[in-house]
């Protein structure tokens, strides 16, 4: 096959792509549901971060989609704590795309005002070059995965809205150089909050829960449409 | 698109890399070189096993593919070592492939032999599923990215000749399952060597590099023909 057809091929599932995630992101827009797509690299501690943060807004409505490749623990483990979570497995699709989460979406109906929690598959490349239908792209990584992640994986740096830097406990026995990570971080993205936590420890989640607090005002006065 | 014609390009693009990878395995063979595609998560630690292993290694001549999105951070680092290395920069794409790799490996000729790393693109999803022209796929993982990971990403843990657990300086930090995380293994790969070592502090490295050591002796007799 021609190079250019395909091309021509992946461009038409872009664009495909890209239109079912504007709807989606419409109809959020309109229900007044935050969704919020989470993204970064496998044990980053995505679920964590998810966890507590609804733990920490107990004055809104969370729901989760949680995307796997394979199994539901994580589905599970958010179940256990009452919060309405939907499962999806990929079996081998290394992110989600549009279609999947409004397909998903259908089960979660009729849905509140508050937030969603997309928490998309574990793997810094592939999610961030897809729409999905989010408000806000969340990237999570770590102090244990190095502080080189900015220039190696420039594209989820570059598209977050909100960049948490978590296991920040680990700092004292890891050698990571913060200032050459903010350095990255800031070439790629000069104004993204990035928020220092340890999820696991509730530590720096109030500060971020804050933050979505204020995007959820934005979306039920409809700024985002 | 109709689904079956996706199929068909999906399966074409498949054969033609597999055969391309079969071809580079071949050539490896006779020349007496294994060639072991290092697989895991961004920031697992790939780089520093290699490297630990090099400098473990010092009867054998070793080359160094490094593949990365963007950047040449580790090209440099292990170049100051003085070891040969060849950058691949895929811009934006989430594994190497046969092709890429066959046109790489020009620029290292004439080889000699003993032993090329080929550091696959920092994902836990994409680089499992592509032959390169590898004899040995070895994965990479951390005790901080948590125990579900082989239920999570089956593939590359079933698909891998040998796990390398790294990072367990760190256990006494983190909840590791160490039972659980072995009972996901052995589930998908009942007979993989999985060892546990600090690459950064040279613990546990001397094993595996016997292993690899005895692996470059069957090379030489092409037993892997």
């Amino acid at each position: 096959m021609a190079d250019n057809k395909k091309i021509e091929i992946f461009t038409n599932i872009l664009q495909r792509n890209d239109q079912i995630a504007e709807l989606t992101q419409m109809q959020m827009t309109e229900q007044g549901l935050l969704s919020i797509n989470v993204m970064g690299a496998p044990g980053a501690g995505k679920t964590s971060v998810i966890l507590s943060l609804i733990k920490e807004m107990t004055e809104m409505k969370a729901y989760v989609i949680e995307g796997d490749i394979e199994s539901d623990i994580d589905t599970k483990k958010l179940r256990e704590q009452g919060i309405e979570t939907i499962q999806i497995n990929t079996h081998g699709a290394c992110h989600l795309d549009a279609p999947t989460l409004a397909a998903a979406l259908q089960d979660l109906r009729p849905l509140q005002e508050g937030v969603i929690f997309i928490e998309n598959i574990g793997n810094l490349v592939c999610p961030a070059e897809f729409q999905i239908g989010e408000h806000i792209k969340m990237l999570v990584v770590t102090v244990t995965e190095g502080s080189d992640k900015p220039y190696k994986y420039p594209l989820a740096f570059e598209k977050a809205d909100i960049i948490i830097l978590n296991k920040i406990d680990l700092l004292p026995y890891v050698d990571f150089d913060e200032n050459y990570f903010m350095a990255g971080v800031r070439g790629l993205n000069p104004e993204v909050l990035v928020a220092k936590v340890t999820a696991k420890q509730n530590m720096g989640i109030k500060e971020v829960a804050k933050w979505i607090e204020n995007k959820t005002t934005l979306i039920s006065q409809e700024l985002y449409l």
